[in-house]
């Protein structure tokens, strides 16, 4: 069994904003010489996500509105306990949760074995500072 | 290490439904021969889940109206900007996301290792046409 | 390939409550032996969730605040048809979807390969009885 472990790092100058990382991670598969096996791709961070979606403009607007009504930010301590800490980000540890922090894609004949319209994006919800991404690849 | 890879073809007649996948998934499993791994199961398309949870009729009509509420179908442009591109399936993405994209099972003494009630699904939130769910198993 | 499978059982005595699993999962580790792969933690249990976030007391009374706006609990079989079976769990399926089932963390030189404030949760929506979480970790 081979293993390959990379750390991706993303620094995201919005607050809230989604990155299409899917070459990085396909590269992280090559090097990985990995032919058949599991690729696992998740934020290190607890602000941010990654998960696969469409990469289509007005979605990822349409998402950040969603996002906002489900889990507004507010850095005042009445809204989220979470920010009486000194925080300011509680909103953005709920919007991970919706979206996710980890994909786990099949990887097949050397390749991310996708659906016609399959992207990996990370997903910010805390930016202006870096952060790391971990690809583990596992196979032979 | 042994690997294990299936197309899964489902075409659901309702816009949203879900539709228990458990044992097609446990006959690709059985097909694989593996007897201690893992099993990845993923919708490959951006506007459906694979999840798991309880099969029971009820609670699927709960899970069609809660996802209604929070991502309400709507082909205009005005409630999703998605939909300028000519899709009428905004909606769809974001319910996926509350769903999840996939799920990965313990594969022990060559069965999916579940608890009483688990049971796998895949969820349209965009059907009427074929879309596919890949199966992936590696282990020994 | 090594394969190692853990099955670890909780009682929370509240309905609602998150627990640090996390040094159990790390004991699960050490005894696999695993130094390089991937490590499955899911929920057996349909009305509870595994999770990756942050073990900030403020930020669990937000998360307890915020999944009962988004599903309610209530026994009636009005708002959850899934109560008409005699359950009064209809919420708890649905805040488990928010959650998520589960997590995969990538084992890098016999750790689990985390960010500085990734700490793993169960999360338990219909307590006060015995449920189980499964720990399989697959690597070499």
């Amino acid at each position: 069994m081979k293993s390959h472990t990379t750390y991706l790092t993303y620094k995201i100058k919005e607050r809230m904003e989604f990155r299409n990382i899917t070459q990085d991670v396909a590269k992280c598969l090559q090097e990985s010489g990995v032919q058949e096996g599991l690729c696992l791709v998740n934020a290190m961070h607890i602000t941010a996500s990654v998960f696969i979606n469409d990469d289509e403009r007005g979605l990822h607007q349409d998402y950040k509105r969603w996002l906002e009504w489900l889990a507004p930010y507010d850095p005042s301590p009445e809204r989220y306990h979470h920010n009486r800490t000194g925080e300011d980000n509680g909103d953005a540890h709920h919007k991970r949760q919706v979206m996710g922090r980890e994909v786990v894609v099949a990887v097949t004949k050397g390749k991310l074995d996708f659906g016609p319209w399959e992207q990996i994006f990370y997903g910010e919800f805390d930016g202006r500072r870096d952060k790391r991404v971990l690809v583990k690849i596992i196979g032979e």
